[in-house]
């Protein structure tokens, strides 16, 4: 059976990727990163998500990508914006080069077990400064896999990043997932970690809006808030 | 100033690439890991070089590249060779990917500081099944760089991977880094974690022989062996 290393957050992208390389045949190998989030919510719910999922592996990297700060996501001093989505600027819960540090782990995962597929839930329709969500990086990078992995250079087993969601937007993603059997009830996106999501940052804006344009109920958990 | 992130295990190449980046005028930030090697010795060791440095500032991440096992470096279960430095296969002291992944957190460190200049160690020479030090990995590991930071992308900040030893033989660089100063007696380069180096695992073989073509004696302790 085939094996395919699936990056793995427990969040709307990186589980519907995950159900979509299963669908496609690959036995998956799911690599998680306890990197310094503010919260745990984000690991509990990705262990769920794969232990549903049946996944064949599933590693969590401990790892402070959080050393040199900077980012609203691992930086507690640092707020967390509600709803800057329209903002041009680099978002504060950027958190740099993260995608190329997963994918490095990822590449290294795949050779020690004789994997030559990554998949990788990034959109590029969602791109806000997250430069590490474009096509041109993930074509880069996989150039890179194939020149330091020695599986590719010895052995001609080239590595393929699959980003299978580039261009499709989150809502599309959700119809996908709906049609691909995800339980989306145990994922997680909220950048803050409470008891339920929070409802009103980024992420949860995204997501709820993502779900409504899909035309399905997000079945997950949100704080009740008073109208204002 | 500018600055500079150099990648540093406290070893021979690393050491000397931190000195050379001085001699050229940076301001050197260095970045070790803690890995899952199997001492403590070699973090310890490039704590003090370091600091004898005078760098400005040194992260050590700590990380598990040794989740997914199968080199002997952070394997427990598998024996340190005895100088197999003929051998023309993959050594089992490869761990795979690991220089990509060390560039990866370089360049988020650099992006988190401002620095364009990256230094790594790793020379072609030496090179035996290690395809990550090769000069078409750090090509396509910089282009990766330029492809997936914002300084990069937005701002035309590009960074450059600097690999001065690529092309040069150990015995030179020794050579190189005695004209700058290098006090090479904290460094660490063998694979066992002894109050001295063993003198028999491949690295310390490379590293003596090294100084001895170049002329000089080995300033650290190696263990007293009967003569065979």
């Amino acid at each position: 059976m085939k094996k395919a290393i699936v990056l793995f957050s427990g969040g709307i992208d990186s589980t519907t990727a995950l159900y979509l390389a299963k669908s496609e045949g690959y036995e998956v190998y799911a690599l998680s990163f306890e990197y310094g989030q503010r919260h745990d919510k984000e690991i509990e719910c990705a262990k769920k998500v794969a232990n549903a999922a049946g996944v064949k592996e599933h590693i969590v990297i401990k790892t402070d990508i959080a050393a040199w700060g900077g980012s609203a996501l691992t930086d507690t001093s640092i707020d967390i914006p509600e709803g800057d989505m329209e903002s041009k600027d680099i978002p504060v819960t950027y958190v740099p080069a993260r995608n190329m540090i997963f994918l490095a782990y990822a590449a290294s995962y795949a050779e020690a077990i004789g994997a030559q597929d990554i998949f990788i839930g990034v959109s590029e329709v969602d791109y806000s400064g997250y430069v590490d969500c474009r096509q041109e990086f993930i074509t880069a990078m996989e150039n890179a896999v194939n020149m330091g992995t020695v599986c590719a250079v010895e052995h001609n087993k080239k590595i393929k990043i699959h980003a299978p969601f580039i261009s499709m937007k989150k809502s599309d993603e959700i119809k996908l997932g709906m049609k691909l059997g995800v339980d989306y009830s145990d994922t997680w996106s909220c950048y803050n970690g409470g008891l339920n999501a929070c409802g009103i940052c980024d992420s949860c804006k995204l997501r709820l809006h993502a779900f409504n344009v899909a035309g399905y109920t997000d079945p997950i958990k949100y704080e009740e808030r008073k109208e204002e």
